[in-house]
């Protein structure tokens, strides 16, 4: 059983999200509380900029919730960069306690978990979960100079820029969404050491963390209105669907993965976006809009992580990937 | 107030430790489950050797508490490679959660404060925290090749080739040291941007932690038998004493840093130990046999992180670090 229930519902009191030119191209640019004109956020380099598009979704998620910066009991946040600098970064600008984690893109809801379990124990108030990505950061540290040009094979995923991040409360004095249970994934491993297919080899765990969270919640699939994945893209989302609709599972008419609908389909993105700040921005602006407002009454948000380094693949290992997952409803 | 109480008081039941030579050849040599006679562990990079040090330290602890692996609900773990991939990697040899994190050298105590609060609050029944290092991994990775042979300054510290693992458990069935609270550190940045000096960048963070905690608790410093910090080395631990003694607090008497010990004093290895392994084993092997001989009764465990990459310190970034705390009490 790795399923752990939330009996006082921690809410989802507000989110805060920014991106870049090309995110807000597409369907997240009406939502966000922060289109960006251009990548650079008025800094030096990309890291620095990735790191001011964290700290703006954290103050920004605090500001939305209509609380002070003193009110946070802490900051759960993590990124892709070496040694989580965004977070670590963003979180001198917070005067409250920081949880740095790592989950490559299932960072969002392995931080949402965290939240969850502390305010639902009793031990916080408010927590911000927050994790974002920078599409020029991430292709310097993990793949080649900008300046290489380097051609794209079609399997590839293009990084988000963006941040977000959920204010997660005890109360809300108010309706809204709330957390209310989360399977916390483990690390599946399907040999598969194609750095450029993530989306192939995250399915597997997605469908691990699914099928374990259906199974132990004893809920049919169509129990949730959405099940959102984090960056499977389009292949990897044609691949979720067919593993567990093996296992007897169908998510056909309620599957949405946010890298799959991040970009405008009129852009020629292959597999769609992916990375930490992909589902971060989609969830917490686009798709919480759409929980708010009742549209979507119950998701499984459930994001996967490829947790991969330039030194593993070049050693030659294969990509363990883990998915976490959350449910969130309207109750 | 930083400060959470675990009313339930998690019990620590077992560890698993294991350490290279130049480790063992000092005070823990005597205590870890595992002395190695060489550094690679039978691996062909440092890397492969970093994490089955890893995995071996997790199977270890479970096996020191008498339990099988499928007992095990979720592993906490982290450590200091880019996108922490030997906890990723070694995970994948358990079938049950992960949760990875990073907080650089104060992970075993982040992992040990999640664990506990888990457990505590009824999410989880067996969690292992773990984390560990390798002086050679972390220095191709933070610093030189090796091959280069770089002389060293005086305020360096040598990384710790080892790695130790909590196995953390709702109940023991017995007398074990119990986490009885935690304080979870927020980010201090003092301005100091010397790589090489680690000790006096974490010092400040550990100063607020151990003041934050005790003023949270309401107790004097003496309460505890030992005040133990991670790998703040030499000079650090002398730079706490002193922030600490201007607020008023007298740690004199009881305080140990794991980095000041793990090496035979007769070696010249300037500040003494570092790197998130350093306080895993010494805690999990040295310490925590007094604790369970109850000849230290009540400890008060804070592992600092400097929370930077080679990349932030390229970019002229100065260190931000934390520090995180556990009581730790045989009650």
């Amino acid at each position: 059983m790795q399923t752990i229930y939330f009996k006082n519902k921690p809410k989802i009191v507000a989110t805060g999200t920014i991106a870049g030119p090309k995110e807000c191209a597409g369907i997240v640019g009406k939502y966000v509380d922060k289109a960006l004109s251009g990548d650079m956020f008025g800094e030096s380099t990309y890291e620095k900029a990735e790191c001011k598009m964290l700290s703006y979704a954290i103050a920004k998620s605090i500001e939305n919730a209509g609380v002070k910066e003193a009110d946070v009991d802490m900051l759960v946040a993590g990124d892709l960069l070496n040694q989580i600098i965004s977070s670590s970064f963003a979180a001198r600008d917070f005067d409250c306690s920081f949880l740095g984690v790592y989950g490559a893109c299932s960072t969002m809801v392995e931080g949402m978990a965290l939240a969850a379990t502390f305010i639902d124990g009793g031990y916080a108030k408010n927590i911000v979960a927050a994790t974002g990505s920078h599409f020029s950061s991430a292709e310097r540290q993990y793949r080649y100079p900008l300046e290489l040009g380097n051609t794209r094979p079609p399997q590839a995923q293009w990084t988000v820029t963006g941040a977000g991040a959920a204010f997660i409360s005890y109360t809300g004095g108010g309706k809204f969404p709330s957390i209310t249970s989360a399977t916390v994934g483990r690390v599946v491993d399907f040999g598969i050491d194609d750095v450029n297919n993530m989306g192939a080899a995250m399915a597997p765990a997605a469908a691990d963390t699914i099928l374990r969270h259906l199974r132990d919640t004893h809920r049919p699939a169509d129990y949730y209105d959405l099940i959102l994945t984090g960056d499977l893209g389009a292949l990897g989302s044609r691949i979720v669907k067919d593993l567990l609709w093996e296992k007897g599972v169908d998510i056909q008419n309620n599957h949405v993965d946010c890298g799959e609908i991040v970009y405008n389909v009129l852009e020629d993105e292959f597999q769609g976006g992916s990375g930490a700040g992909c589902c971060a921005v989609v969830f917490n602006s686009y798709i919480y809009e759409q929980l708010k407002q009742g549209k979507i009454k119950r998701a499984l948000f459930a994001a996967t992580g490829a947790l991969l380094s330039t030194v593993s693949s070049g050693q030659g290992e294969s990509i363990p990937c883990i998915c976490h997952a959350v449910a969130i409803e309207n109750v």
